[in-house]
């Protein structure tokens, strides 16, 4: 069986400028090509573009993750070549793969098997930089930091209130807590500092939020980087910051254009975490795409506790975008997971594991529906080892739910594995249209809560109709920090909840559909740039570390320049 | 008077692809394109152009810099447009600046006027990405260190004794000496550690010194990361970083392709230090342009006693260059500035300061002709404020030296203020050819001392021949680390001395052309890597600190992507 870079590398792929030329109806001078199969569209064609009408938009999102993973990203590969297959003419749109999981565990992040977008070793590495902009841009404002504090510190910035902290594309535990500034006064005034990984970065977010230049700067302006000794905030703007971060981020704001192994076209740009972060690729890709194409395919981080109503509450309501429909991705041996089964005992994985763990995915169908109104398709990535029976009772479950359940074979099949995935999802969108009286409608999904509600109630919400809690429970500080926010003016943002993603509740091994449990909301955050504010519950990870024998030992190059060792 | 930015964006660039094919006689294939105006030409080509002839080497170097700067990459621009003026088919070879200056004192480093290399804003900030790859391949080494040490330390590396810090492209001196690893056990082994910036790390120089992928995954599996309690060294190898590393490297490795305001091409790649390392352009870049082109111009950093001395001892003596001749650049204000003036006294920058300066101007010209045989031309760059007697006392002190004295103006005028420089270039390299008996040497320039002779050797060869140095004194440990490397089979490599730039000694204030001072050896680095040992004299410092008020705050972009604010 070969992998997934060695299907990749076999790939003949079509050079971007003609193909997108074609494709997309644009002039090749609109794209600025890095090399030959990876291209960004310019800001000023997004801008061109913007009267045009929006295509449908669908989401792929997924029952709670497990550890061997459901196929979500490859799911909306395929589920795009599936559409094209079927003569719709559909883009896809993806996060990018951060490098710190690229050499610890995970290996490449741009699909698999027969649904990839291409060239994946790029994709997985260095791209089109986008990733190292950001990082310099968000380091560049620590350094701006110190440098003012060293200076003299005119703004009076209190060195134990800092909260911008530093970041780098890798995992590397080692940076997590720091202290800098030592050696001496020429060095700066020590503290406590730390590294997060890139997509931590509140830069990554703001990129993947904002709608053009001026908005990138607006928001860069208004990050909070610490307080001063009387707890006033200092913004970037103060530190004469955002116009070299934003000159520095330019071209990352730009949408990167490849294509997939059987040559449609997909943006991969941006990618914030899903937890402390909204998950999703940039705004600004999401909503170029919809002009280009009549169908886009685009996926949120995890489960869809944490990405579907991220994507909905924060992403659809700053840009007005209104999906079609949800696709629900899972896998038998994945609900199973959710049933109790342990994947260490062979046993243990019966058709008793698989009833118990289907309530995972029927929690999730719910509350799309309920909550977001959106119709909703379950997509079963099929492997050679599920039983027809197995299908059937997931099938007999999507029924009780009235909503279609499909098999995909797009892993070993490519885009006519998904064919019928893409004609239930024709169905759904075209029904949607029908009943908001247009063939795209542009208004917003139903979200949540209203911005207007108190930002304590907004966490609230989220806690109790999605993640079914019975009580949410503040520290004292973190009740404080909310009101003082409430007063300062942020009151209107949405919240961003980081918890674990592997259960409904933060406690990740309460696999399921457990309700009544109680969210702890930790420590909160405020992403003024970003205009969220993140709560955090239970432990969450903004530097991961490496594991004892890395992928990066595996990871080489052969003196023709071939890559092997990515996934 | 438009300023640099200003004069570079005003000028209409050729699209590079087109423009390469039809200059250099290279199929378009054989580029990989970064947006239209920047390429890099492939790792494949540069091969296919080993067996061609050489053209004629020109190295641009300088008196000991000065606070306002003497041009060198200015006139390096200028030269080679001014060579092409005349008809010469001349291609350029400059290092790529670095994000960390730009962002603190010293603005762009593309030329400057109307010698410049563009898009001079892609340039000065992310360029082709080629820093950011270095970076980042320097940090995963680091990670994966302390990851080795974390998960059970089999090499057994001594946490006191790890020599491998960790870079980021930013002037940042909070990061200079930090401890990593706090927190608690699942962070790591608390030590000492801390950030050079990204053009001080060895995998910079690596980079620049590397021939092929073969060469540059070798080299990075022999750096020494640090060493075990029994002082053994620990390689990169061990650590199996090399493989990911080079990956990390593939693109990094090809030569970046730009253009000059005046449409003539430039390779713009690398940039070590030129003190902690060799502070030249990329090898395979002055290699492969002597393919390319029938004259190829080239800048080494700081003055000749640093710049041409690592030119010609490290980066000629590994890569079998021979250059035909030397472009020393010096001002009148430069000299008048070694002759004592005060540039807060304008009466004491009088024709004796001049007669007094012009010491450091001979001194240089005399250590390029005696020991390393090479004919020089000195260029003065020509500002309005300069006397004409001025400029006759500097052709006579060049007259005495029997060596040709041109005012250049490619400043103001482009490649024809340079025409009569292009010509005496000229004259030199057919001179040295006919002397050579072929029309373009390819045995390596005469070195200032043989790889057999001791490191110790090499050390006070440098000192005494090129400095004028009376003495040389070691620390009894940087005694004993030579002798160490020595026996342990380094006794091959080259050495680079780290020294201040602004005097022949390492004490910055000694102006002119001191003698008999004493080179003091503080510290040795052993970079197994970039096979140099290097000997630090003095402060030398590997990570900047911003200013008080840092060119980072006037750095802007409009709505519209237009940058502003780079000098």
């Amino acid at each position: 069986m070969p992998t997934d870079i060695e299907i990749a590398q076999a790939a003949s792929l079509q050079k971007i400028l003609p193909l997108a030329s074609r494709r997309l109806d644009i002039q090749e001078d609109s794209l600025s090509p890095f090399g030959h199969y990876k291209a960004k569209l310019s800001l000023e064609e997004v801008q061109r573009l913007s009267g045009r009408k929006d295509g449908h938009l669908i989401l792929v999102t997924a029952i709670s993750p497990t550890p061997p993973g459901e196929g979500k990203t490859t799911t909306t590969v395929g589920l795009g070549d599936g559409l094209n297959h079927i003569g719709k003419q559909t883009m896809i749109c993806l996060r990018e793969p951060s490098l710190g999981p690229c050499f610890g565990m995970k290996g490449g992040a741009a699909g698999g098997g027969h649904a990839q977008v291409v060239p994946m070793e790029d994709i997985n590495l260095h791209f089109t930089g986008d990733f190292h902009a950001i990082g310099l841009a968000h380091n560049l404002l620590a350094a701006l930091i110190d440098n003012h504090i060293h200076h003299g510190n005119a703004l009076r910035l209190d060195v134990r209130r800092i909260t911008w902290r530093r970041v780098i594309d890798m995992n590397d535990r080692a940076l997590r807590d720091i202290t800098v500034a030592l050696g001496g006064p020429g060095n700066g005034y020590p503290r406590q500092d730390g590294f997060d990984i890139v997509v931590a970065s509140e830069v990554m977010a703001i990129v993947c939020l904002s709608t053009s230049l001026a908005d990138l700067k607006r928001r860069l302006g208004n990050i909070v980087v610490g307080y001063t000794a009387t707890k006033q905030p200092v913004t970037a703007r103060e530190l004469k910051a955002d116009g070299a971060m934003a000159a520095l981020l330019k071209d990352a704001l730009a949408p990167n254009l490849v294509q997939t192994l059987e040559g449609n076209l997909a943006f991969v740009h941006g990618g914030p975490f899903a937890n402390i972060a909204h998950g999703c690729n940039s705004l600004i890709a999401t909503q170029t795409a919809l002009k280009l194409a009549d169908y886009v395919v685009t996926e949120a981080g995890f489960g869809a506790d944490l990405g579907a109503e991220k994507f909905i509450d924060i992403k659809c309501r700053k840009g007005g975008l209104k999906p079609a429909c949800a696709v629900l991705v899972a896998t038998v041996r994945a609900l199973k997971y959710h049933g109790g089964a342990d994947a260490k005992k062979p046993g243990s994985d019966g058709p008793q594991a698989l009833a118990d763990g289907l309530a995972n995915l029927r929690r999730h169908v719910e509350n799309i529906q309920r909550h977001y109104g959106l119709p909703v398709i379950v997509s079963i990535n099929r492997f050679d080892s599920d039983l027809i029976e197995e299908m059937a009772m997931i099938e007999r479950c999507c029924t009780e739910l009235d909503v279609p359940c499909v098999l995909a074979t797009h892993w070993a099949d490519g885009g006519a594995g998904a064919a019928d995935l893409a004609r239930a999802v024709v169905r759904a969108c075209e029904r949607s249209a029908a009943l908001s009286g247009s063939s795209a409608s542009s208004a917003p999904a139903a979200a949540l809560y209203a911005d207007a509600e108190p930002l304590a109630d907004k966490i609230r919400a989220v806690a109790t109709k999605i993640y079914r809690a019975g009580d949410v429970v503040f520290t004292p500080k973190a009740l404080a920090q909310l009101q003082e926010w409430q007063a300062g003016g942020y009151g209107h943002f949405p919240v961003c909840i980081a918890k674990t993603q592997y259960s409904f509740s933060a406690d990740p091994t309460l696999r399921g559909a457990p309700v009544g449990h109680t969210l702890h909301v930790r420590e909160l955050r405020l992403n003024a740039g970003a205009e969220f504010v993140v709560a955090i519950c239970g432990d969450i990870m903004t530097m991961p570390g490496l594991p004892k024998v890395p992928s990066a030992e595996r990871i080489d190059v052969d003196d023709a320049g071939r890559i092997s060792g990515l996934f």
